[in-house]
């Protein structure tokens, strides 16, 4: 392991072992550039689309990063997590493939899919009321009395180091192509996957401009990088993106997209679903909301991308398929020239 | 180039030549697997996601290792091709990047969507009548007219190393998994992509069991693999496959796989319609109906999957959006157990 940076919570050679971590366990998926994208563009796009990791985010990442490293003893008191989610999927097939029990903290409002997906997974799901009930409580009352390990999201070195693979693997593949990219838009809640990628890429790329990208109420990020600290976004105003609705950004990840001068872009759920559609129809991808705001950005213009090289993320397609249906059907049509 | 093999019209020299001449070009496909899609097969299961290919299906491959080696005299009189859509597309981009005129004969009833593609790619699509009129007699028409030479769409030695490369893609990926797969199914209309891929993989893995699939009735190459000798499908009968509603395997294609044993497997269009609501609940990816046959032959048992490993192959996902809205409606439920 090389030294610590004096400023920040990891490394490249936190990611470069993370990668050899999820080797063969993890998909490397692949850097998709798509005629119609361009063209509306009118610059390069690629998209790197972490809807095709296992458990359909890249969630699954951070997850296996933190629990394969976990000691026989830690093992077997098992761990813990709270999400929405995607991070709930990650936890628990990461969980699964290391033989350690499991225990997740879902909204009882979280997407069908999601809860259904994580107990499929073999993980025993909590549910708690999001406006009335404090999920960190709930895990840290299971944690003292059984012992388990409890996996943040986004609050934790390993975590955000899992994450960050995602950006090595785009810099390896801009690198094979021999493409230097100007900017990359990522997708952020907490910021686990912004501040991992964004170092990974600005070590390869050191002109790179990055953005995180949020829904529009869920701008605390945005506003955190504005004013130099960590603003809050109001959780009660409802949101598509579930993935993506996190009060603030972590201390850790924070830290990082700060040292690395990135800035930070909005969209709306109009957008977002939009963007799904598109997604459908050019990319031949489904992404969930939440996970598709990055290229939101780019088909609205939240940046400008002409005879640029951008890149932006798909980071997650667990889409109720009503939803998905309604949004294609609304949005998705042959003659629609809005996409 | 090495020799060519007594009894086959392409070698692996052919199709290392492709994949040299593809690279940049062509994107590189991942092998996706999925936790939803083993636990339903009893075993492991990979899929090669072509739908992410440039131009939405595989075609492009093929398309692009032909086109560019046409000399410089040949690529100013230009390029003619028929198509149902995914050939037409493949071959107006790969055109379009080389900077040679395009005439693509299409059928007036093709997807809507695909109708647009390959207008938007900058090829000029001439329609017709399927029922009643000639599509080779228009294309040699036109052939003989300016001198634009005809891209075949199966029959030719270039176009089949092209599709080859998606099977050198997946031995690869193999190989570096560490894992030998027991048996493919390949989607297969004319045989262009089932051929050359079984060729790169039967090269890696001498003991793979091929299986072609196709539409319930345009079974014609099940059958001729059967009889032995090139069969036909009545294509008066509808199907909403319309990428591999072809009559008969090609010439090239079928001495292939009557080389390599491959065998033939059907599904019904309903099996295709619940592959592609499969395909975007799970994998997170559009497949049209007839780039979903394999994964369909795979999630109605048509072969035995327990404890195997099996290859399958998404080759397209040029599929119209209110058909993929009403699949995922009706077959992609939350509470579907069928899928």
């Amino acid at each position: 392991m090389g030294q610590k940076a004096k400023t920040l919570p990891i490394t490249m050679e936190d990611i470069y072992a993370a990668q050899a971590r999820l080797r063969g366990y993890a998909v490397r998926t692949p850097l998709i550039e798509n005629a119609a994208l361009n063209e509306r563009a009118g610059g390069r796009v690629l998209v790197k689309p972490e809807c095709l990791q296992i458990t359909g985010s890249f969630k699954f990442r951070g997850a296996y990063n933190r629990l394969s490293q976990l000691n026989e003893h830690e093992k077997t008191k098992g761990v813990v997590a709270f999400s929405s989610g995607n991070h709930a999927q990650g936890v628990a097939l990461a969980a699964r493939m290391l033989g350690i029990p499991a225990t997740i903290i879902m909204p009882v409002d979280a997407p069908a899919l999601k809860l259904q997906a994580t107990k499929g997974y073999g993980a025993q799901v909590i549910t708690y009321d999001r406006f009335h009930e404090n999920r960190e409580a709930i895990a840290a009352k299971i944690a003292l009395e059984t012992g388990a390990i409890i996996v943040p999201s986004f609050e934790d070195a390993d975590i955000i180091a899992g994450q960050g693979t995602v950006g090595l693997e785009i810099a390896e593949d801009l690198n094979a192509l021999g493409l230097a990219p100007d900017q990359m838009l990522i997708n952020c809640g907490g910021g686990g996957l912004a501040s991992g990628s964004f170092l990974a890429m600005k070590d390869a790329f050191g002109t790179l401009q990055g953005y995180t990208v949020e829904p529009d109420h869920y701008d605390d990020t945005m506003r955190s990088l504005m004013s130099g600290q960590i603003e809050k976004a109001d959780v009660s105003i409802p949101s598509i993106c579930d993935a993506i609705m996190t009060p603030s950004p972590g201390r850790m990840p924070f830290e990082i997209l700060q040292a690395l001068g990135v800035g930070g872009v909005t969209v709306s759920d109009d957008a977002a679903l939009k963007a799904v559609a598109f997604a459908s129809r050019h990319l031949k991808l489904v992404g969930e909301p939440g996970g598709v705001v990055s290229l939101a950005a780019v088909l609205t213009g939240k940046v400008e991308t002409k005879d640029k090289v951008t890149v932006c993320i798909i980071s997650g397609g667990n889409i109720d398929p009503l939803m998905l249906a309604n949004a294609i059907r609304n949005f998705g049509g042959i003659l629609d020239k809005a996409f």
